[in-house]
């Protein structure tokens, strides 16, 4: 990797969590279109200010920290399924990667102080919320 | 924020750098399709396998980590347009927020060994990569 030292500037902080009755990665679905439960974003009540224009209804862009993910892993068998051939990771959704960034659309179902449940989301319970973003057009 | 303890799981570790003539993030465009030039993604060696199965005329989501932007902020001015109301930061794009993650939808348009040429990115040279991944239909 380009840089062995450590360095805070860049460091994630968490802005939140996940809360959803996921809890198996195994077993959780891949992709939020492919059957997952609705979820809420429990935020902390420090980024309060940067959710005050968020609304029911909007459909915005989660990034997650997918802190059980494998670090160390350049290639996989997309879908977790040995019969797909081994695929470059940067092609592929996969969990398993440098930087185990998740990236997840939803739709803001309800706001509750600095919760929202949003709709269809595949991340486990407990899951660091990194960013979320709104969507524009041709995303 | 939730976690205070400095934590290297939680570390990014940049896989390469963005290769613009971008220089001057005041002045670069706000959003790829806004005129942003074409530029390389100069890729670490260690990612190779990750990015063994990228294709000319594939398009990609990049993250990249801001690295000139604020961490401190949660409301902005939209477009850095003082007439815009203040808004708050996770319902904008702006590169100030708590963890500065850049989104970027490019095109491939060339592969140079661990180097892609990609049309439209607004990233100022140097800025480190985090990560690409595939589009899915209803990204």
């Amino acid at each position: 990797m380009v840089r062995p030292v450590s360095d805070p500037r860049y460091e994630i902080q968490p802005i939140g969590r996940v809360e959803s009755p996921l809890v198996d990665p195994a077993t959780a679905p891949k992709q939020g279109r492919e059957g997952a439960p609705d979820a809420w974003l429990r935020f902390d009540p420090g980024v309060r200010e940067g959710l005050r224009d968020l609304r029911v209804g909007a459909e915005l862009i989660v990034l997650t920290w997918l802190d059980r993910a494998r670090r160390d892993v350049l290639v996989v068998h997309p879908r977790d399924d040995p019969a797909n051939p081994e695929t470059g990771v940067f092609s592929t959704r996969s969990a398993d990667r440098p930087n185990p960034i998740g990236l997840h659309r939803v739709q803001i179902l309800a706001i509750d102080g600095t919760r929202l449940r949003v709709a269809d989301l595949e991340a486990v319970d407990g899951t660091p919320i990194v960013d979320v973003k709104p969507i524009l057009p041709g995303d």
